[in-house]
């Protein structure tokens, strides 16, 4: 991007290194340079007047201010990539349902092979923009227009930048306002990161926690309650509510999706579908499903779909429960595995990498922190969707492209790191048999099981004494003749203590 | 509770002012004083020792021993006493399922009496501790047994603190821990408000915005994007977005509460269900249900429902969505009714109260001010939900009483700010229909309705033009000779600026 | 407030009963009811029209209004008392100011004496309003100019409601409006709290573990990072982190006051102090300064201090940071006294209550879990007033009664939580010396010490073969031969390996 | 990165596929391959064996290693670049401190090239790891370490790859550890970003405010409070109050900076500095202070500095404080400046960009967009930073890469957006005066001014009858023979209710 040549909207020339946020004075006087680009350049225009815009490059005028008006974070603070595929989906969407009310096949066609290859990413390059721009996402969305409108053109064998034949506002967005429009990018790009990344990731995780539980099913171990000794368990009785929590996690992303299968495609500026035809929306809502194989559908009201983004914040609530759920899981993991030798050491997990910089032979749970520094990102992204999702006004949120970037950075995030996880830790976790056996046999907590043989207050007098002399509860059962040796290995049977009776 | 005598662990005799933060020493040597109470005191005992308790409370020395271990807040910060109600419906249920399995039948009636007193209210002030006690929750649920305990003791003839016939750990407590009662607890009490509360609330709010939409639907009016003018749409249209928002709402929580009614009632400590028997779970589920109306059951994994509460997490979640709606809806109508003379004044609110200490005839958007702050208030309480949810360890979670406090708080002022909301203001508002036709009619937007008769850029210039000189479309475009007055006023109609054609 | 009869501002007969949150039709017909009260009533007024006020409650009509109108949470969300209290404070500091400027001597009087009462406590009873009011809090500053008004009338031997000797609001509140008044009581009320609460508690705790650090500072114990064994530290230096971070906290809290003691009294309605007499903002600023012994100054500029309360996030903030440090210290001294035989058990805390109403024997610990609890709602409570913070508009943030209170909320939960956690359980922790030197040398971190003698590569070697067949590092060394028995003895020394040499 | 190859741990070829999350068996025969390379890549060895580099990578196995194992989010989360620089610094100031400990000059003095390479940005590419990794940051630790050594070897005309003469533990990290590293990293790259990209940023905004203060200091207008009219004051006193918020936030910035100065580094692996020299962490201390002309020492307490990140949650809490600002600013700038036709109308903003793809002449507060999500992302980040801050455990904090990369971008986003909101928006703001003046006297308000001559509740009187009637004061005064037309026009002069008298 650097030395890109761009004329101001006051048809001079100007070089402006992008990104950077050098004052810029924006009256000076010009004459004759109107319209002439310079070598690698071309001219492009927009209400505002004419750009220079690098000739490789299919974006035009619009664009090209946004660059010079939003450097904002540089280029890691990119408009993601899936919004920008999910508005080709919609473009060619709309192209095709527009050929219904009056926009020339070869136009249409043209529109739809230069959606398609936006959607497929060869022409990522293109989108330069940020997500730190209008708050309604208007200039990606003509972004994307004007890149979809030179690629047609070219493919109709046109002059880029001449708008004909096909036009970035007439054509492309036909029947579309970016109100509109960006909202259903979204919708779209969450929906398919959670159905390709997401979904696929926590369920990845569950297979092979899963697998795990069916392993440990007979290994008996201490319980830990308030993070001390307690009544025990099995190992895959602990596993298991693990697997509950993404059971539940995957039911609650799945609940939310009705909502983000509804398009605001067809509500334009405010909602009324102003400038639209009748059908317009329903048929984009089909066209849209047919082609990303997921069941979309117009929104009930448009207003709603434009003006809130609630959909997003329930989404990403669904994604902070998750992300609560794996930092418990990531957490007692790393804790059962701490160790090796003045830990919990029940678990031992596999050696990925040299663990310190300094200690020799340290291994640490590295996937465990991976993943919970990602719950930690997913708890604050979504306190940004809240604050975004509260304060929108009258007819449109402009909190649009922070929103939907922090559920997608979530989407993602959570997915990768499910998989990340799944296949260098829990799939190599094994169980410490041994020490896992010697803890649960020194546990005090198993004189719970005399509860129904003496009484609350008996047992609870051999369990601190018992901790008081550092002894065992049948060496001290015994001292105390509560019971005798005989009554303690009958009643205390770890595994008889694993359910109801 | 000022003057509450406690003997302490070493029994001897202490007075201390609860929720004073004085310095307590704690060793001292006793001797005759043991069991012997002070006037308006009786002796109540745990394993620790004796204590004192004031003879007009029915709660024991667990409670009491809390009082001095936790002076944090003050009377402000009381567990809530909807869970407390929730522990005696949970409490009648295990005496009725325990019947069956050996409570002799005097003392399981007497519980369900002592219970019933409870969850109506009347014992209310035998309830003293706070939010900020044992992590699991454990000593509300000794207040619980020892209330119902001592209340049942009562009721049988029996001696207050003897803990004969009625015990509070080997009956009241029955196949019960703190472990999975407290869990239990705060799943009825969540279900509980959000039926009887919230969900009221919020379909109290949503009636009226209907109705109001209705009677506002043939009321054109200027549009709002970016807080600029925008295409119209009616008044109507622009409730028809809040109505939705509401009804996604409900919907969000209503898809919670299948979790929610699951319960953690059988897995005793761990989750393993020791010291139950088989049945005593679903039992005590059919039985709350019974009691309750609502459709409990026993949760599917009792290991997940102790340790994890992402059930709890995830309502909250469902509640942050929920005001972020109330927060768009609430400041719309307080910008749209902003004036009277210098803002936007398309809405007038009823006059509840003088407005200002200072300007005389002012009257604000108060009850706009309470719903926002309290959405701001759920906004936060979801956070605190979050970093409980996520900071469970092993097999047990510790944040319980902080979490099901914040949910609970959130619920509850949700639907009653739903409730004054739209009794104090919702269903006052009148529109000022001048007012909305004189900005309606200035606006540039409606050059909208030009674009398809005179393209996208000649619309643009009438616009611009218009503006400069502060001159009216109609004036523009015939001085523009763009077109005659004829086609201005065939073209640009409000009323058919409003769908799709 | 049970059967609170009120005139309506139409000024017929209503009985409402507050809190509740029943349908109410303001429609009805009235006739010759006006300004006759009923038994146990007096009529109060405001430019609403006439209400009944129980006859022995100070509050006029503002109050009994605000009462009918925000039935929202019931008496646990009552305004807190601190900010009545800091109103008390500023009434009487502006009667005293106001005397320069023709307030009469006796009215002056009256109203410092009644404003004392209100600060002492006693009339606390009669500030029923919640939190969830108007914005500004207008009418709870109505509330306490009603009550000083009424007191100050009975003092000066008038008639209850007669306004007259003393009016609420051309004298109580003489050179005042809420919007300036009530951030002011804000401020007054969080410095309080701050330095009566907030930092007494943070140095007991800061105190008591200092006398930790030094008792255990020639205990040698393994260290811990990523959860797993690493070189050894004493365990005196492991509190002395702790204790960095309060004092770091106590420093940030610190760093906060001064724009806490800036106080935005003179402002009035906007910002400009319309209606006041230069020097009455500074007057009034020394007078409270005097009043509580703290350097409070009149703000540098009014209009921030109505329309912004970033006062407030800021010192929010600092809570917010002191709850992530308590959180961390509290966390490891629960995992470090994890057990009693499965955990670390490295720390034995005090035992202040039976732990489990089913383990019996169990003892948990409670203090840090309440405290961990107290950790979250502050960080909750952060972003609850973060939201609140950023959504003020033009001259006035309306979120005040909001913010306030969950600064308040924090300040106190803190404040008291540090003084209960020292109290009942730092004051008591032990360490146990046996169980820390046995993990100690059982590591195999202490190779770290090797490094510089035979490089990492060999060290490391050592570790990986010693915790593969489960042998010590000196065996492992010697059979490696890579130094001998005697080299390992002189080199290995954890006391030489506690800092730089 | 496509097409890397590596050699795993077990030392046979792999062809991994970075950033896929394909399933990748870890079992697969080997035999003469050991340390041979495939053609473009060259054999480096860590402590698990030899991997595949790339040939034009200095990067060696840790860091190859880790992009097998963290396969989490894409090139879009790579560890910020800022940090890399921060550890080139630290490099470099410890290869300097490490001479006077025996470190060779020349190879010291080859380390110090290396990282000012590193530092310049030119070997950028050479840092391909994300954030999600180690919580430590040890990866990105080890590829600084790598990447020097390389470097340095290159340099001194050795083999990459050889660690020979210059070894990445043993000379580039030497006296380190990541867990000393990193976090002094963290500080470095957080001091320059604050001082370099934040702090000039506000300071940027605050002298375009402090312009607009001055030229608005005239123009009387209307207040608003509660959203509604209220007294006037003047543009130039609004905006100072945006300007007392930025002062504000400069200082809360450069109230943290002390604690941001502190630096880990000599703290090594638990924070008792083993393997370091006594002065070595003063030294470093100086040498980074002398390289980056800041403030730097050594921490005070390196247990802290290692295992607790306060300092980073503080001042995130700082920019958290400057969102809620900025917030308010820009929220305020875009409402009076709503319009054209049917908003407040009283500000224009500069005209960047068309404002709609299908509202043609629409311009929109863009820049107040793109700033307050900004503000909405820092409320976010500082969640998120603070969840991880609190979640330290003895002596280590992992969740530093997440922790850091939050402040990083906090601090760039609103230092850019600060400067882009002043360069496209209030550096070009006007006042339309005549609307301004327009609605001022239309305002019901002014009646305040009559307070002192008539009464609150005469003046009252006149402003709800004229509000009633939609008449003027003056007029209604009149009519209700409250005053003269000529006390009006003596009493109610906007230009005298602008301050105290």
């Amino acid at each position: 991007m650097s030395g890109l040549h761009l004329f101001s909207r006051t048809s001079r020339f100007v070089t402006r290194s992008v990104f950077s946020n050098s004052v810029f004075h924006k009256e000076t006087t010009h004459f004759l340079v109107k319209r002439m680009a310079s070598d690698g350049f071309r001219i492009e225009t927009d209400s505002f007047g004419d750009l220079q815009v690098p000739s490789e490059k299919y974006y035009g005028a619009n664009t090209a201010r946004s660059l010079m008006n939003f450097k904002i974070g540089g280029p890691a603070e990119k408009m993601p990539i899936e919004v920008i595929h999910a508005f080709a989906i919609l473009k060619k969407a709309a192209a095709t349902v527009n050929q219904n009310f009056g926009l020339p096949g070869n136009i249409a066609k043209a529109i739809q092979q230069a959606a398609d290859e936006v959607n497929s990413g060869s022409l990522d390059s293109h989108f330069p923009l940020v997500i730190w721009q209008t708050g309604s996402g208007t200039q990606s969305n003509m972004n994307v227009n004007e890149v979809i409108a030179n690629r047609a053109i070219e493919l109709l064998g046109g002059k880029l930048g001449s708008k004909d034949p096909v036009h970035p506002n007439d054509h492309v967005n036909k029947s579309q306002s970016s109100n509109d429009t960006y909202p259903t990018a979204m919708h779209i790009a969450v929906a398919r990161s959670v159905n390709d990344t997401l979904l696929p990731g926590i369920k990845t995780l569950l297979a092979a926690l899963e697998e795990k539980a069916a392993e440990f099913k007979d290994i008996v171990k201490i319980g830990r309650t308030h993070t001390q000794d307690a009544t025990p368990l099995t190992l895959g009785q602990e596993f298991s509510g693990y697997i509950q929590q993404l059971k539940n996690g995957i039911a609650r992303i799945e609940g939310c999706l009705p909502r983000i299968y509804e398009l605001a495609a067809g509500g334009t500026a405010v909602g009324t579908g102003l400038n639209t035809r009748i059908g317009f929306a329903e048929g984009v809502a089909d066209q849209v499903a047919k082609e990303t194989g997921l069941p979309f559908v117009t929104a009930p009201n448009k207003f709603e779909a434009l003006a809130a983004h609630d959909a997003l914040v329930e989404i990403s609530g669904a994604l902070n429960t998750l992300a609560c759920s794996l930092m418990k899981i990531a957490n007692d993991i790393r804790f059962l595995a701490s160790g090796p030798r003045c830990g919990l050491g029940e678990l031992t997990l596999p050696e990925n990498e040299p663990g310190s910089s300094i200690m020799p032979g340290k291994v640490n749970p590295t996937q465990c922190e991976a993943i919970t520094m990602v719950c930690a990102q997913v708890m604050g992204n979504h306190v940004a969707v809240s604050v975004g999702g509260c304060n929108g006004h009258f007819e449109l949120n402009v909190f649009k492209p922070m929103m939907v970037s922090n559920v997608l950075r979530s989407s993602r995030l959570i997915g990768d790191s499910c998989v990340s996880f799944t296949e260098n830790c829990v799939r190599g976790i094994t169980a410490n048999k041994d020490r896992i056996d010697s803890l649960l046999h020194e546990s005090l907590m198993l004189v719970t099981a005399l509860n129904p043989h003496i009484g609350y207050d008996a047992a609870a007098k051999i369990a601190k004494t018992a901790h008081k002399n550092g002894k065992t509860l049948k060496e001290t059962a015994i001292e105390l003749k509560l019971l005798t040796a005989e009554q303690f290995d009958e009643w205390v049977q770890p595994e008889d203590m694993l359910g109801p009776k």
